[in-house]
């Protein structure tokens, strides 16, 4: 690693390096390029980091990313009540949200059970989630976790939770991706695709 | 791109994709990787940023980097002040100093003339050079600026400038590289290195 002499400059590299995916070469590259740059880039870069991690909050319901005390997906009142799909975190609400299929509300659960890595069911939001569904009234918990053993496991842990509610608990349908050949499926995923067919419908 | 609902997120997503080789999607990967650790990780590295951008100085005499009015290496007494080596940036003098062969000073141009680009040489660091060459008797300085025509364009109007001032002007040699083989070495530095040539010691 290349010696930097000024402490300014090393500190931005280390605090840099420490992202993932980014080394001390590539932070050092960064620091390079905003020394060239305006006053101006690095601060705003820089607020707009700190103001985003010390102003975030998270929806008191859902425990999605929000500005203020509730989500804008909980506070919509076009979005269907009735029906929560729990998943592990809030990146997994922005793809779904970005399919523009699903019109109810949703649980984030802000990881999933994983004893290898010590995290336990008291670790997870999961709180509320039965007063949630009583007091709303929900007709339907539909699952979008990860398809591996800790994914499972939440799932079998929350199904648990919620079976004497009376609820529909429905998961993620999962097959053959659309523009993919059969050839290059695994067998797992082929063989739940025909277990789960559905009517042919044009 | 996926749609983000919250406007600090949005913000800081926005910023960090302005650095180079950084895109929205590693962007948003960033911010939520920040979102998942302590508050302390994002303000030290927002402040870290903020403050090497608008604390960090560059040294009056030869343009490198500082923490105060002159860089650590104009400072140390232990520096042979009669050899300056120019070169583009402040990267230059990291890699240089990283060899450790060097135990000149420096003299940081921060560019090199490209008409293209509309950097003539009135853009770079060379007003203060005459004089710096002078009042400290230096004897040699050399260049180590890139073998582009850019490159080659800034030597000779700096070989021109300082000419009369009855120095030794130098540059970097030129050669095939360590462990290269002569097979992958394209001709024109090979050509270069045959004319260059140099007695064999051992």
């Amino acid at each position: 690693m290349i010696n930097i002499s000024s402490k300014l400059v090393r500190d931005a590299v280390q605090e840099l390096a420490k992202l993932p995916g980014i080394g001390a070469k590539t932070a050092l590259r960064l620091v390079l390029h905003l020394l060239r740059q305006d006053v101006d880039t690095s601060v705003m870069l820089g607020n707009a980091i700190v103001s985003m991690r010390t102003n975030i909050k998270f929806c008191i319901k859902c425990h999605n990313i929000a500005d203020g005390d509730y989500c804008h997906i909980c506070t919509n009142p076009q979005r269907d009540g009735s029906t929560i799909c729990i998943v592990e975190n809030i990146k997994d609400v922005m793809v779904i949200e970005n399919t523009g299929q699903f019109k109810g509300l949703y649980h984030v659960l802000g990881g999933i059970i994983s004893p290898m890595d010590g995290i336990g069911p008291s670790h997870l939001n999961l709180d509320n989630i039965e007063k949630r569904i009583v007091e709303n009234n929900v007709k339907e918990v539909i699952f979008a976790l990860p398809t591996t053993i800790e994914g499972d496991t939440t799932s079998f842990y929350i199904f648990k939770k919620l079976k004497p509610l009376n609820l529909n608990i429905t998961t993620l349908a999962r097959g053959v991706a659309i523009g993919d050949d059969l050839e290059y499926t695994d067998e797992i995923t082929l063989g739940r695709s025909l277990v789960n067919r559905v009517m042919y419908s044009v």
